[in-house]
């Protein structure tokens, strides 16, 4: 399988200076990208939602199975079945309250990583492709903190 | 900003051979991951939705502004402001209804992407992450095929 090589757009600006478990709610980032994409983001502040697609630069190595936050209420799972970072490729998405859009620079709340990580796409939240209405999940998800 | 590399997990096998816009609901596609992620799975069959993050490899280029699907009712947006695929990084997020899965083969349904496309990730759809109530979307947007 071939290498695919790609390159941030921007990094993020927060006070998240530490890995942590949930509670990210109230969390206000500021999103700044390549001034080469400035018009890339232009008419971003017609939604009221974003998807912020990023690269979780501090995992080193991936697992094949985990336990999910190490919570002794949930199961060994693969890897796959689970949001957890240590993936093959550490790629994470997050759906965000859009709150400002300047320039180069969008301001969201409740992005849950890290001060400086790279950012690789940022999709406006469209219902149409990303909400389902009747989706099941394991009972375990719920032990989680978000 | 630094180059980042990945290696796909894995491949689509289906019968869409040419792009289109829309009509996909139907589509039945199966991802089969390299076997040495097989046990990576473990526990994807208890969720009914997952969403996969793929590479769209067709893409040889991005834009900076772009007229979605090319459709006169829709003004010229950023393309960050849109989900088409000519993207700095052409990675895509689509989430599908999880039909079957097989030691290191899923079966999907609703999956938007050609024959033979690269996989990078497959997520379990969680609502607490994934769903959101009350978006807002410009109007174009329903002015779309999907």
């Amino acid at each position: 399988m071939n290498e695919i090589n790609l390159k941030p757009i921007g990094f993020v600006k927060n006070n998240i200076k530490e890995l942590r478990f949930g509670n990210f709610a109230d969390e206000i980032s500021e999103i700044i990208v390549d001034e080469k994409f400035t018009e890339a983001l232009n008419g971003i502040e017609d939604y009221s939602h974003v998807i912020i697609v990023y690269w979780m630069d501090k995992v080193k190595d991936y697992a094949i199975t985990h336990r999910p936050q190490g919570n002794p209420k949930v199961p060994i799972v693969g890897i796959l079945a689970c949001r957890c970072p240590n993936r093959p490729n550490p790629i994470a998405i997050t759906t965000v309250r859009l709150i400002e859009h300047k320039g180069n620079k969008i301001k969201v709340k409740g992005l849950d990583i890290l001060d400086g990580t790279p950012i690789i796409d940022i999709k406006p939240y469209w219902p149409q492709y990303d909400k389902v209405e009747d989706a099941k999940i394991p009972d375990w998800v719920n032990e989680l903190d978000f």
